[in-house]
């Protein structure tokens, strides 16, 4: 497997160093994010996205906060290294990592004594929290792979890969442990409408590690349940609250048609994806912009001043989900709180 | 409701006249097809399309055939219109109506004892069912209406409107008449991948009415229906056997979504769409060009090398089905193939 780091500190220059996920899979590249305020318009566009990715990119985020203001007043320092993380935490609302990415890192900050305290406090942590998302998703491969039988034809949707995370990835990371034992599988890859992450992103990672893989419609996902050409679906999470997965939207119909198939439908993502706190109905599903749907580059495709909506979430309740396979082990709705290791609180 | 004319014969110059869909909603315009060659190109190109408007092409280019073919031996003309009948009829494999149509307008020229009276015969009766598909779309509209109450939400797929039939539409057609007998209904329409059929087609039909429509991502439609902003389904379809609908890929992804949340999933079709000698497992579904899914425009998508499936169609089981709405009536499954009046056979 050929390693991506898809977001990472660069300890030369105190930066952070994202992989342009708009640009592929036309071009492999990075963006250096020297201040704040640019992270949040990577984060704003999607050139850094995935939950767990995201909360490595939020946790660097205040890491460069802390390394970056300038203000010689320690009391003053905390607030606007506040100010900064929440404007980090508050970029895109569902991915729960990214808000606990961005807590982990505060929490650290207020523990200092002192302005350079506070640095090396929030580096070190931002740093742990990329080597444990690492390690979490290996973790979570290992687990998912003993699932998987050899021969497995696996529908995925978006991208839950190393893309996704700071490596090896969640869903993918799974098919990349799975075939590093020597089992075969293959890969459907849903495209994923509009922005197309699994055309683009999920085959490309896949693709690039020799991993079969095919590309198809959103739509045809249930098509192929029902010739009997997928033997399981496996996705990602933005936030997994006690009653409901929220993912890319289209998961929610994936589950419907798995579970009317019979078909496993697993979840893979870190403890850093659960949300104990909230309930499905607290939680808001980002609505993004109208031309991501009606434009592709110049071209429209839906007429002038017909509405769209674009929702870039769904939510599925946990009744659909066979299991969720987490770096502690695999688990199976209901979930129990209590039993599943330590699900870190966010606030 | 501002008339389309999808297809049409013209008789000064003997030639068809189809609307080009693969311009809209950028452009409505309409291209002339003096030639059989020129026609299948255009059914390939998808410039038309939609199962009723393919049975009126197909009629109108076996006409099309009795005109331009230059033969004065009367055998030898019969046996030169019959390979270019099959030539049209063997454009796209899935909606049975094309077939109908032409093997319809082609057992009139067989009835014919001379060239001048073959060509009289096949352009009669290819008018005969245009004006008989434009009434059957009116008849299916009203039959329709009445299952739908005012304040309604009703989701489609792909294009079952005027475009895809001689005019008023199937699906469309029904929520033209609802509109018209007062009641107020919107339509969600989904954007139908990889061609993008709801987003061009259906909502620039819809808005021209003046009818609200909004156009969602086809993942997004069973998240809309959790949300309860759905009230029913309707599509169209291009063939019905004993055992399935076959329609637009997503079909038969909608249709276990409503089943999943009781929601009625209503098709709308003509009796020339019935194929009473086939069962499903006999039907060939058009698998269509890499590139149609892998490229928009220029852009690709995808990245090279790496497979797409682009099935265009699906097949939904009857059992999903809460009614098919016909020139005729609504009928329910098990459709009782006796009961459901003069089904047209094809051969």
């Amino acid at each position: 497997m050929r390693e991506i780091k898809t977001v990472r500190w660069d300890d030369e220059t105190d930066s952070i160093l994202l992989i342009d996920q708009t640009r592929l899979p036309h071009s492999y590249r990075s963006i250096r994010c020297r201040t704040v305020k640019r992270l949040i318009t990577a984060i704003h566009r999607l050139e850094v996205r995935g939950a767990p990715a995201l909360g490595v990119a939020g946790a660097y985020g205040v890491a460069l906060a802390a390394l970056t203001i300038h203000e010689k007043d320690f009391i003053r320092y905390l607030d606007k290294v506040t100010i900064a993380a929440h404007a980090i935490g508050d970029a895109r609302p569902t991915a729960v990592n990214l808000s606990w990415g961005v807590q982990r890192v505060l929490s650290r900050v207020y523990l200092a004594d002192s302005i350079e305290e506070a640095q090396a406090l929030s580096l070190t942590e931002a740093c742990t929290i990329a080597s444990e998302d690492a390690a979490a998703c290996h973790a979570i491969g290992k687990n998912g792979a003993a699932l998987i039988g050899s021969g497995s034809t696996i529908l995925t949707h978006c991208n839950a890969g190393a893309l996704a995370c700071s490596e090896w990835g969640t869903a993918l990371g799974i098919v990349r442990s799975a075939v590093q034992t020597g089992k075969e599988v293959r890969v459907i890859a849903c495209e994923t409408r509009p922005l197309m992450q699994g055309a683009r992103l999920t085959a490309w990672e896949l693709k690039r590690d020799g991993i079969e893989v095919t590309v198809i419609p959103d739509s045809a996902a249930a098509h192929m349940m029902r010739k009997g050409e997928i033997d399981c679906v496996i996705v990602g999470a933005d936030r997994i609250t006690p009653d409901a997965v929220f993912n890319k939207v289209g998961t929610y119909m994936h589950a419907v048609c798995a579970h009317a198939h019979s078909l496993p439908f697993y979840v893979a993502a870190p403890l850093s994806t659960f949300d104990p706190m909230h309930t499905e109905e607290e939680i808001v599903i980002e609505e993004r912009d109208r031309d991501e749907v009606a434009f592709y580059g110049s071209y429209a495709t839906v007429p002038e001043r017909v509405p769209v909506r674009n929702p870039a979430f769904d939510a599925t309740p946990l009744t659909l989900i066979s299991s969720i396979i987490t770096e502690s082990g695999i688990i199976r709705p209901p979930l129990d709180w209590d039993s599943i290791g330590p699900i870190r609180r966010i606030i």
